[in-house]
């Protein structure tokens, strides 16, 4: 299949995605907690992680119609943690639109973000048979993994001598656990084997940590006008990133005291940024990431080198549009 | 068995309880999420949803180790809705402690609730066997129900027509359907039948709401030396309790004016309460509360009637102890 094949398998299952996720709650009562939350789950994305719970049931031989509803619930537990992150980052807005605490207020964002995740449990059992105790495991171990991995971020805003080793372990567990998890649902729902499962968890879990660092790597490199922002966010923020730890880890003398005090004064001001830009090309720390990047794409594919080649060239499409993206 | 083989065996299986709570995140990291975490969880409580667990599995024919990982996983969804409904109240105290949000912060109590209420379902999953599907099922639709249940509340706090009935599906919500399942969980790991599930479910229901009726009477008529508090603290907050509604639809006149001035001005003065007592009393609100605390009752152990006389009467010694209680 070529990749203009995948891209429209991909739109024509993100919006069968969204009508599930549109229709989730409109029904139910009281409206004060499900208008809000349909508000959220209508308020688009990339819908990446249902499309790995689909594509990993069929690449171990099962159908996409196995997985809808675990589909629909990985999505509703990322909106539950993106209205409860929100909140705790005091974010004003989301995808464009107004963050729920923002619209309504924050205690209707709390209960909203946690009845999200009890309709999460709701759907993922929907597409439950025999085997419901290792699919609610995954999935509530990819929940356990996110919570710390967010206690973890938080901690590193006040902490000032937070390590590579800690940063990518905090990553692993915010952002790649649920993209293991993801498949590895998938892969459970289709009717895989215990390989087929660890390889597409392997898989989610190193392409998440790419996917993580390519993050980073877009915030302080990517071309403005396909990113929709402004670069350099992350260091204005003072957010301890790959990119800012490894050169931190790097750094000596002038450098090292510039980098010392983004931590010391949380942030810089946004004229500082090309500044900053130049020590990160002087110290290599783009190139970096990029390395590092391919690395974890590298062992995604590996991992999945038991599939069939039709199977793995769809996921190596889809690596690519995660780590060649520019926004 | 005599009752205070009954209260033995409770604080017996209570003490079992708290221990596995204790213990459950004492050694788990980070310790940013997990200290809070056990703080609450060590911070006491009846545990009488552990105890419904656990009496519902052995009156099914299974054993209490079929079910102690649940009956923590109950206690902890129980604290997982405690530490975010204080939040949404701004509560300073919970079991005479500082509330989770106030020892620490907002953004900590949000996390460590979703992460109590993560770690409930990796407890509930280590008893699940068989049917793993419908005890999971149980919990989830358990929790579905509280976030309604506290949805329903709030509203009802900015909201001044709220009916009886209304009230009663809200405390369905919010409390009963908590005890439901809890009783349900109780049967469907201690091997009962879906005749015993459904009976024990029905228990828990009816016993729920008789327990909060409870709570709405012993709050304007408890002895205040028994009850730890002053009484009326409900019609200070301007809370719609059974008794106010009940109230408000049988008064007429200058009663019904005052009883509408406690919506309007959402609440009255500590030293108003007396008063307020009175016209309850008048219209007979307090033994109406009481008729139907009975009722609710009676229907629980109607439920029950397929059980053993022997497994019949501890329901009823637990029963008879939460509405013959006195705090």
């Amino acid at each position: 299949m070529k990749n203009i094949n995948y891209i429209n398998l991909y739109e024509r299952e993100r919006k069968k995605i969204n009508k599930i996720l549109s229709g989730a709650l409109s029904k139910r009562k009281p409206s004060s907690l499900y208008e809000p939350g349909t508000y959220i789950l209508n308020s688009g994305g990339k819908r990446l992680r249902p499309l790995l719970v689909l594509l990993s049931a069929k690449a171990v031989g099962g159908k996409f119609t196995n997985a809808y509803n675990a589909g629909a619930a990985v999505e509703m537990l990322h909106n539950f943690t993106l209205v409860h992150d929100d909140i705790m980052d005091n974010a004003d807005k989301r995808r464009g639109r107004l963050t729920l605490h923002k619209k309504y207020d924050a205690n209707t964002a709390i209960l909203v973000g946690d009845s999200l995740l009890s309709i999460a449990y709701e759907y993922l059992l929907n597409d439950c048979n025999g085997n419901s105790r290792q699919v609610i495991s995954a999935f509530t171990n990819g929940l356990i993994e996110v919570c710390e991995g967010q206690s973890m971020d938080t901690d590193f805003e006040s902490r000032k001598n937070v390590t590579l080793s800690e940063y990518l372990l905090m990553i692993k567990k915010k952002t790649a656990a649920m993209a293991e998890m993801c498949c590895k649902l998938g892969a459970l729902l289709g009717g895989g084997s215990n390989a087929d499962v660890k390889a597409l968890g392997n898989f989610g879990l190193n392409i998440g940590i790419a996917f993580q660092i390519q993050d980073d790597l877009l915030d302080i490199s990517a071309d403005e006008k396909k990113f929709g922002k402004t670069i350099g966010g992350d260091l204005v923020e003072g957010k301890k990133t790959f990119l800012f730890l490894e050169a931190l880890e790097k750094s000596k003398g002038d450098d090292r005291e510039k980098l010392l005090k983004v931590i010391e004064r949380k942030g810089i001001r946004w004229n500082q940024v090309s500044n900053y830009k130049k020590i990160y090309e002087k110290l290599g720390v783009l190139d970096d990431a990029r390395k590092e990047i391919n690395s974890y794409t590298q062992k995604a594919l590996k991992s999945i080198n038991l599939l069939d080649e039709k199977n793995k060239n769809i996921f190596k499409w889809l690596a690519d549009s995660l780590i060649y993206r520019t926004s």
